[in-house]
């Protein structure tokens, strides 16, 4: 297949005079044109689908910035994001930042430099200074993880409400003493769903003791496996569990069954409803984010902000799954 | 900052002539080198990285073509993946073709475009005719699915050897009454392992029996949770079955531990070990594949193919792995 050059060769101009006529730009007079467009026929010369968006400086790819894939979150949230973006003609990338600047940088460069319309950040720990920085001049979308009072439209749930639910739940069954794991409260997520537990536990006047509280380096199982267990070393030992992530929730479920095989089982409730929370025994009782519409209407929200029109924020509904982790 | 128009006409010269200077041509006099250099250096030109990269026809990015990622068991490949490119100094791009060839045709266009350097396909749904016309000119790799005597390297696992033993397991636990859960057999590490069950059974003298294999539609839980639901319909059931992905396997545990709480209890062996199968409980006794070397081991081939170097097919070792599901 002939290349631009040969283009370029055959009708006499400059290569950037042959991408001006691919671009339909108004500066090339009309015999230039029509000669570029005669060597394009005569070479038989097809420019690539990529290299045609590059020219019309619309690339039709999203790009999808997460922490990492491992958390079944987020990619119950990419489907969601997929099908909506594939009806639309677009296509998605899908950016493991690893929660390192220097991968950030590479990816906000593809959006600079044209090679993506657009983003959606699922990551909690993107450098906000920078992303609000590409927001001022690029479409930009905050799904799940957002900023308070911050410019970059987002899409998310009630965080603080849903934990007071879940505490709430695991109050009204008779536990007075109620552990929470959670992660590191740089995270917005974290800092709500404490809130919210705390909420609860105020209402029924019930102590917030700190040696009840655990917090994770990660929301990988094995982080929930080892919470619990330092949970269930205190002397006075919590009777139930708020998790702030199923993965948590699922590890500390484990050590339950193999610490207290036959004493008075500890009720735990997650947060996401990931699908392994229904596979687990017993099943996991959980707060229901609607993760696959969060990522349909995010993309929705990042093709309005392509097309230059205003999105406003988004709170969806959330839902207490109860199942057999607070029925037993 | 300055871009390239402003530099070609700062110095005096056509883009595709800054173009030639940035790409060190030789075709360019060093008088106009000289000139060009100098606009550079007075509009404090930089190119961005991603530019500079394509300029240079090397993007340092790599394509990591998967069919979906609600499946446990690619994530942790890419986590090798992304470690041993990162420390490379190359970045991944994941593609989810779900299983639509238009997808594949936009992420093998970035390659032909020189936005990427080279291919690892885990994709068993991929267009084989079209990944080996990419291969003829283009670094690629396949993970985990291969071709049986393609021209693609690649790195896997021995599928026949693995399923034999973990139907030997069975079999030695003395199950007579082995059942299959397995996929489509388009699929070649479906169809191994099919002959890998076989070949233990035969070498038992047990019947193959077609009522107790079942072919699931894709590798969800909930493919397992109906595959096991099937064969318990059995009038003259399975006591044990192998299934060839922890996902379903996990379903079918999911289901024994609904619908026989009291009863025997079936033994099942999965395939892969992803994190979750420690989780379940019973805990899954299951076929464990080094995934993140395996993603490791598929880089490090891709970039030796980049270098231009040849290299060999790589075998990994696989391990069984006893767990509570076959100890009851």
């Amino acid at each position: 297949m002939a290349n631009i050059q040969q283009i370029a060769k055959r009708a006499g101009v400059s290569i950037a005079t042959v991408s001006r006529v691919l671009n339909n730009a108004t500066s090339v007079s009309p015999k230039t044109r029509s000669k570029v467009e005669d060597a394009i026929k005569e070479l038989n010369y097809e420019p690539s689908m990529l290299g045609r968006n590059l020219r019309n400086s619309e690339s039709r790819l999203l790009l999808v910035l997460l922490p990492n894939i491992s958390n079944p979150f987020y990619t119950e949230i990419i489907n969601g994001i997929q099908d909506t973006a594939i009806a639309s003609g677009y296509h998605i990338l899908l950016c493991e930042t690893d929660s390192k600047p220097e991968r950030e940088n590479i990816y906000f460069n593809m959006v600079k430099n044209k090679l993506a319309d657009g983003v959606i950040s699922m990551d909690p720990t993107v450098n906000m200074q920078k992303l609000n920085e590409l927001a001022e001049h690029y479409p930009v979308i905050l799904c799940s993880e957002y900023e308070e009072n911050g410019e970059i439209p987002y899409i998310t749930v009630d965080s603080e409400l849903a934990a007071y639910q879940a505490v709430k739940h695991l109050i009204k069954l008779g536990n007075e003493k109620v552990a929470l794991i959670t992660s590191d409260e740089k995270f917005l997520y974290a800092r709500l769903r404490r809130t919210g537990y705390e909420r609860a536990l105020k209402e029924y006047n019930l102590p917030i003791r700190e040696e009840w509280i655990y917090h994770t380096k990660g929301l990988d199982f094995h982080y929930g496996v080892h919470a619990m267990r330092m949970l269930l070393q205190n002397e006075d030992r919590p009777t139930a569990v708020f998790a702030i992530s199923d993965t948590l929730a699922i590890g500390a479920l484990k050590t339950i069954n193999m610490e207290l095989k036959d004493s008075e089982p500890i009720a735990v409730v997650g947060f996401d409803n990931i699908s392994f929370s229904s596979m687990t025994n017993p099943t996991l009782t959980t707060i229901s984010q609607p993760m696959y519409m969060m990522g349909c209407q995010a993309t929705e929200m990042l093709l309005s902000r392509i097309k230059g029109e205003n999105v406003e924020n988004i709170v969806l509904e959330h839902e207490l799954i109860i199942r057999e982790s607070t029925m037993e």
